[in-house]
Formats: structure tokens, C-alpha cells, sequence
């Protein structure tokens, strides 16, 4: 039996110290600033945990707000404090790539709930001491993006050039533009949705059961006792992992192959590259990311529902918005489809916005907005320049 | 904190119980007929529980076998000794039904590695005395097959009139066809597929991993340490329960709305009726289930590649056969889709079998061929029928 090898790991204490003091900056809000929460009680003091990249022009005219997905975090294009990989979006963020970091000022927090440096479950409950764990507040979307304006309000920026996001950084994006109107220059959204369906409720929930029924979870408590549900967080990572990936792109990458030997083993041992691949995905996951933030994070997610705050019209979210939007989903991404981009569509066309959709072919499934996508990069940049030509930016 | 009450079960001593002693007819085969197992081990003695449902007639010309799928059992057209609820596929069959148990003599064995009486992981193992637990040997859908030769044989049928099965059960009724031609008169492969996909064998990885996972497996000897893997195999479970159901049909049933509540609770209750949906499906599934068998049995769908045993070509496999077919796959049926069973009429085509093909529009996912679905209710009677004309059988 090799299952339990594959996700032995250790207790990630990498993490747990980027939770507290970690490698980016930070902005801090006292007890005289609290963030009003969308469930009623107030969260002070907190702090949020931001990278930034390029220069911020003498008009202020030139911030771009990219808004990170679930398991992702502010380290968009620089190496990581923990995994000591390139940023998660490298390839579309840096000098003279589409974000154009000689031209824009990127700035990128991590969201409020997370585990790298801004208050989420893994800091420390003033009150107690000790980690708040489920003494952390239900968070929503609405809250994260009242949090980063609170962030963008401290840095003396009042109107973004760009707010970006894909997937939950696209709920993000899309909250940004309808709270804060006059604020949003131009609107990225990449394989989202207005709001969580109920099958992707459904896979988070299985993730939350995970978690929840590892003896290691400790009912939330598990840094104070020094454990760490690694096994249940490894499978739910796992699940939501499948839900990342098309159908047809395991088929192409994985197939029916076998793991490092010839023929079956007729037990239980990985035989199978996906299933090597996974355990994998959820024994690397586990030691950059912190469970309850998991919790909490998909529990966000569950809540968003645009529309039900707008009568249940989507297009009223959006009524007399400036902003430009572009919009793309992917083909073969079922997690976030493109019927669900359609929907936002929909709706920004019935409020008059000036809106740019696509749906790009791919293969790859929902992560295909993590990668350098042809069209995705060649469309995203076409909309981009156009914007800033609009925004009167000088560009090189 | 709900989440635990919501799946804080019993131990499954009913299911434990009819492991050793099911409320079923039992074949026993002795030590001197060993079961020649595709591993290259042998099991031996073994048992095969099995429910029958009308006549047999004098010529032994009317039985139909029915291969029951993954999560089910022997008990198709009762009640279920553990459940007290009708049989899992008793809209089809019974007296007048598709599956008319006033004309044909209708035969279901559990599985070999199932837990409802036939030799599996829950099984005494003669040699120890205790349950085999992870000693039970790997089986493969072929295994099953051959066992299940052997019960007909011990019936003293010597060809059936007709092999039926779903999903798991179809991969058992095209297994069938290939290894004993001569023996089935005709085949019913309904939403199921030759061979499994990486996303398929992805799903299992969670699933087994999500038991494995729960302490209480105890490396699977939690039988004679008298607990049970509830949390873990309540976990697989939902993740699986996703997967038969389309996104339109959650969509449909459940939707965003609430459970029992006018507004979410901001915590981790189950808001959403998904939610406890879901929780309900995982904890009724451990009252009726071994986590052991689903190891084995979700193992042994993923090492299921009929094409593999013939030279990667499937038509190989039903050159010469003179078995008449039915295939019918649900156009909402993402786990094993419609492509998965043109891939099977494909290859009887090319190896000129007689095939009826069918895909049913139906929004209820791969569940549907579980339920009275009209279309697969009058297409598989009239070919029933039919075949039972070419039999020569008399119908009243």
C-alpha cells in the first residue's frame, strides 16, 4: 500500500508563517477602520497582503487590479515565498507580455479569507491569541472586493485602469464593476459566472466534507494542536482538481496509461498516471494552502449570486455603467461554461454596456485561462490597448 | 457545526451481516472449483448470492441475466433486506413489465467483491478466520463474469435469452458477449462504455482515496476492530452521486434554494438543498455498503478495456458473433456520454453484429437508465420482443 507515502507530507508551516509575516506588502486597518461584513458583524482589525508590479504613473491612471482564483494567491508574477515556482500567471503578466508591466502598475492582493498574508482563518484572533480558525466570519465576494477597495482607497487610487479576474477572481472582477462604478475603467472576466451553480455547490461541498471529516481537521483547531488535515484537504483538492481539467484533455494527457510500469499491479497502487498525477496535485496543494481558508474561500463562492441583490436582474447591476468589458469563456470548460458567461453577457447588453465576448476553443478546461491561450492573449491584448487608448494612457 | 450529525451513522451491521448470511439464494463453489481469477491467483472456496423472478421454462430458453451496476445488488424487483425499499430497478422489472417476470425467468447475482452475500473483501477468509479485508484478491470485470458462468452453469442454463445491464452492469453484459457468444441469445448495454476513461478512473482515485483517507479504515481492517470508514465512504460517495446526475438536472432540482431556511446562514450548515442532498445520499449510502467492496469494484472498473484483451480492437471482440444488441446511451450522461457508446456500436458494425442503437434525450444524467425513462421503456420492450420472436419463445 503506497497511498499513504504518496501523501505524506509535512505539516506546512511555510505557510502558516506566510499567514502571519509574509513576503509581499501589506496594508493594515485598525480597530478605527473595520470592514463592515455583507453578514452583519464587523471584522477589525485586519490587514491585506499585496504584490505589486511596474510603476504607478503621476495620474494614477494606469493601475491594473487582478483578482486571484480560489487556490491561487498574489504571487501573480514573481517567485514564490513557499513553492519556489514562477507566479501563477507568468505568462500573461511582466514586461511586454499582455499585462505589460513597463506600462501598467499591477497591483494583486491576496483575498480576505486567504492564507499568504491577508486576515483569514490562520491569523491571530486578537481576542484570543490563538488562530481564529471557525471563529473567522463568513466572508463573501462582496466583502473581498470591499476589502481590496479599501486596499486600492490606501494606496491613493480612485479609478483602476483594469480590474482582472478569472474564475473567482473573475466574481471579483465582476462585483468590482457592479459596487464600485465609477471605479472600474475596464473589466476583464475570464471563465466565470455571475453566480455558483448549483454542481459546483455541490463539488465544493464534497471538498468541505473532506476536510471536515479528517480526525486532523480538529474541528478547525488544528494549528493550535500542531496537525493538519492534510489527507481530507489532498482530496478535495483533488476533486475540485478534475473539475479544473476537460474531459478530453485527460483523455489526450493521460489516457488509459500506466504509471512507470508495463502492466497492471491488480492492487491498489497508483497504475494509472491520473491517479499518480492527482495524489500529486493534492499532496503539492496541501503545503502551500491552509484548509479553513479553503473552507471559507468555496463557502464564498457557494453565496455568490450577483442578481439576487439586484431583484434578481442582472442587468440592473450594471445600469449606466462607463466600464468596457471583455468577457471570455473556454469550450471545453465545464466548470464555469460558456451558457454561464452568456449570462453575464446577456445581462450587460440589456444594461448598454459596451461589451466584447469570445469564446475561445480549447481543450484544456477551466485552467485554460491560467495558460497563454492564442486567442485568449491576442484578444485580451487587442481590448486592452484599445482601453487604454480610450483612458488616454501614453503607452511606449 | 451540523456537518457531522448529518452523516453520524450506525455501523453497517445489517449490510456486515449479509455479507456472511444474505437474505438471497446461494451458490457455493468448494475448493475443487476454484475461480481462475485474470491476476493469475485462484479464489476458492467462493459464493454467489442471487435473486431469481419467474419460471424457468422447459427448455431453459427464457432466462435473462440482469449485471447489476456499482452501487447496487441482487435485490432488483424486492424489497431490500437492509433498506426495506423497493428494488433498484423495479420500474423494469416484474409481472407485465419490460422485463416481464410472467414470461421470462429473471436471474441477478450480486457481484463477486460485492457485500450482499456473494465472496468479497467482507467475506471470512478461511484461511484466518477474520473478514479478507485488503487480502481478498483484485478482481476485474471479467473475474465477475466468469462467476457468474458458473452460477448459470450450476442452473444448468446453457445459453441466456438475454444479458442486461447498465453503467457497471453493462460493462459485466458486454464482457459477457465477448468470452460466451454462444451463450447470449441477445445483449441490453445501456449508458455504459468498453472501457474507462482517465476521467472515470479519476473520479474512483478520489473516491478510494477519500476512504482510505478515514482513519477509521483502519488499512482496511476496520471489521474486526469494530469501526467503519462512515466519514471517507460518505465522501466517495457524493463525489460519485455528482457524477450521475447532470448539471441541468441539479440545476433543475435543486437550483440555489435554500433548505429549510429563508436566508443563508453565513456558516458551514448545509444551505443549500445540494448540500444536504448530498450529505443524505453519503450517509444512507454507508448504512448499505462496504468500503472495502467499493474499493474493489471501482477498482475494477477502472482496469475494465475490453479492447485490450483483443489487439486494441474492440471489433475483435465480437467477430463472428450472432448475439443480437441493444445499445442505448442518455443524451445527458457525461460519465459514460453517448460518444463512449458509439465507440461499442462502432465496433459491432465493423464486425457485422446486429445492433440497435439508440441515444435518449433525457436530462436526467447517467441515473436515467435506472428510472422509467419512456423511450428506453419502449425501445428496450420492442426489442425484447422482437428478440424473444427470433427465440421462438411463446408469449401469453
Amino acid at each position: 500500500m503506497t497511498q499513504n507515502n504518496d501523501v505524506r507530507i509535512s505539516t506546512p508551516a511555510k505557510t502558516t508563517r506566510q499567514a502571519i509575516a509574509p513576503d509581499s506588502f501589506v496594508a493594515v486597518f485598525n480597530a478605527d477602520e473595520p470592514l463592515l461584513l455583507e453578514s452583519g458583524s464587523q471584522l477589525a482589525p485586519f490587514q491585506i497582503a499585496y504584490q505589486c508590479y511596474g510603476t504607478l504613473n503621476a495620474d494614477k491612471s494606469n493601475a491594473i487590479l487582478i483578482c486571484h482564483p480560489l487556490t491561487c494567491d498574489q504571487h501573480v508574477a514573481n517567485i514564490h515565498p513557499v513553492t519556489g515556482k514562477a507566479g501563477w500567471w507568468d505568462a500573461m503578466v511582466g514586461p511586454k507580455k499582455v499585462i505589460d508591466t513597463n506600462q501598467y502598475f499591477v497591483i494583486c492582493p491576496n483575498v480576505l479569507g486567504g492564507c499568504l498574508g491577508s486576515t483569514g482563518p490562520a491569523s491571530i484572533n486578537p481576542k484570543t491569541n490563538q488562530p481564529y480558525a471557525l471563529d473567522f466570519p463568513i466572508i463573501t465576494i462582496g466583502d473581498i472586493v470591499n476589502s481590496q477597495a479599501m486596499l486600492i482607497d490606501r494606496l491613493g487610487i480612485e479609478t483602476l485602469f483594469a480590474v482582472i479576474g478569472g474564475s473567482m477572481g473573475g466574481m471579483q472582477a465582476l462585483q468590482w464593476a457592479a459596487t464600485f462604478k465609477q471605479r472600474v475603467f475596464s473589466c476583464v472576466l475570464l471563465a466565470t459566472t455571475s453566480r455558483h451553480s448549483a454542481q459546483n455547490i455541490a463539488f465544493d461541498e464534497i471538498g468541505r466534507q473532506a476536510v471536515m471529516a479528517d480526525p486532523q481537521w480538529q474541528e478547525g483547531r488544528y494549528l493550535e494542536k500542531g496537525c493538519f488535515p492534510k489527507a481530507g484537504l489532498a482530496v478535495a483538492r483533488m476533486t475540485a482538481h478534475i473539475t479544473y481539467l476537460s474531459e478530453t484533455m485527460l483523455h489526450h494527457k493521460f489516457g488509459r496509461n500506466l504509471q512507470n510500469r508495463a502492466e497492471v499491479t491488480f492492487g491498489f497502487d497508483a497504475d494509472f498516471q491520473i491517479e499518480s498525477y492527482l495524489r500529486h496535485q493534492g499532496s503539492t496543494f496541501v503545503e502551500r494552502f491552509d484548509a479553513n481558508s479553503y473552507l471559507y474561500l468555496t463557502r464564498a463562492m457557494d453565496y455568490f449570486d450577483l442578481a439576487a441583490d439586484y431583484d434578481n436582474c442582472l442587468a440592473n447591476a450594471f445600469r449606466n455603467t462607463t466600464t468596457r468589458f471583455f468577457v471570455a469563456s473556454f469550450s471545453s470548460d465545464w466548470l464555469f461554461s460558456t451558457a454561464q458567461s452568456q449570462v453575464i453577457v446577456q445581462a450587460l447588453n440589456a444594461a448598454g454596456a459596451s461589451v466584447s465576448f469570445t469564446e475561445i476553443q480549447s481543450q484544456k478546461g477551466h485552467d485554460a485561462f491560467l495558460l497563454d491561450e492564442k486567442v485568449m492573449v491576442s484578444t485580451m491584448q487587442a481590448f486592452i490597448c484599445s482601453a487604454a487608448r480610450a483612458r488616454g494612457l501614453k503607452l511606449d
